[in-house]
């Protein structure tokens, strides 16, 4: 598949905001099961190889997993303070879970775990996300996990772009494309006003 | 109507991030009209007097002003760098418009468009957003507008939040605490695993 026309854009916003370790956080909407949009940040984990998925990873027992589900559809939007500009990403959302079947995207699960850093993995071995705090302090100083075999709540995220909005607030005036994928696979680009 | 208890942690983290501008910045969620989640940046303006609305501007001409209207629902996700903490906000959004009702909300849309910067007040006066580039450019550079009298496609839109979830990234383990307002417009809070 040929690199989407918004690729070097991104990388090269990603390159100028590359002292700013929170340039590589953006923001996911998706959507509650009551029909409202959810909202939080997580954090760029690159692209899946040869595609234009972004990889996110995130824990089975997160509300957005069970969202995900429901509506596998989602909106990044991702802000890029130092050469301030802002990329809109829409598309389509695929949660990679310990039973997926697709053994490529198992493989690439696993991989992402074994990129990770120690404390991000341990924090898949923490108590529930979202429930009751857990008093005990012991149950966030669990024992390493191996770096090797994703825990069974660990799942990766990819996000499919099909439509980028990308704003560039530096310029005067401002300038502001807009990218769609169609049904060949092919991307167009388009001009419009801020 | 007393401030609402995530009022001050909030103070607290835009005073921490003082020196950063775009620790003013936080990306609203909302519902496209084919039920899917749409995300952008937005500017932090301050809280409506003597509540606990957030104030924000937006074009009447945008594509989120008619998301609200179907859909007066909106999920904020604001991420503070310098203190690397995390406020997702979720509530009622209204849309205070040239022709809105409410005498009181129509004075606090003016005063926000007095408080405004020129360049801010100049974008209102561009051409349509989201629409084909307009080529001229000296459309990009019409007559200031009047600082005292609002553009007829100037909007004040308010957030009123209702469910707040505050994570703390620093700190071993990470805090993480929700906010819920009831019926009686009364806040309970719960500590809960990050």
């Amino acid at each position: 598949m040929p690199l989407a026309p918004w690729r070097s854009l991104l990388a090269r916003a990603l390159h100028k905001n590359r002292k700013l370790p929170y340039a590589r956080y953006f923001q996911l909407a998706t959507l509650r099961a009551d029909g409202r949009p959810a909202n939080r940040t997580v954090v760029f984990r690159g692209f899946l190889d040869d595609t234009n998925q972004l990889k996110i990873i995130t824990d089975c027992r997160s509300q957005k997993a069970d969202q995900i589900d429901d509506q596998p559809w989602g909106e990044a939007c991702w802000y890029f303070p130092e050469s301030r500009e802002q990329f809109r990403l829409a598309g389509q959302l695929t949660l990679v879970r310990a039973d997926y079947p697709d053994q490529a995207l198992q493989a690439a699960r696993k991989t992402t775990w074994q990129e990770l850093s120690d404390p991000a993995r341990l924090q898949f071995a923490w108590p529930h996300p979202g429930e009751a705090r857990t008093e005990n302090n012991g149950a966030f100083s669990p024992p390493s996990p191996d770096p090797e075999q994703p825990l069974p709540n660990f799942c990766l995220l990819l996000l499919e772009p099909i439509e980028v909005d990308h704003l560039e607030l530096r310029g005067d005036p401002q300038n502001r494309w807009l990218y769609y994928r169609n049904n060949s696979q092919e991307w167009s680009k388009q001009a419009v006003n801020p």
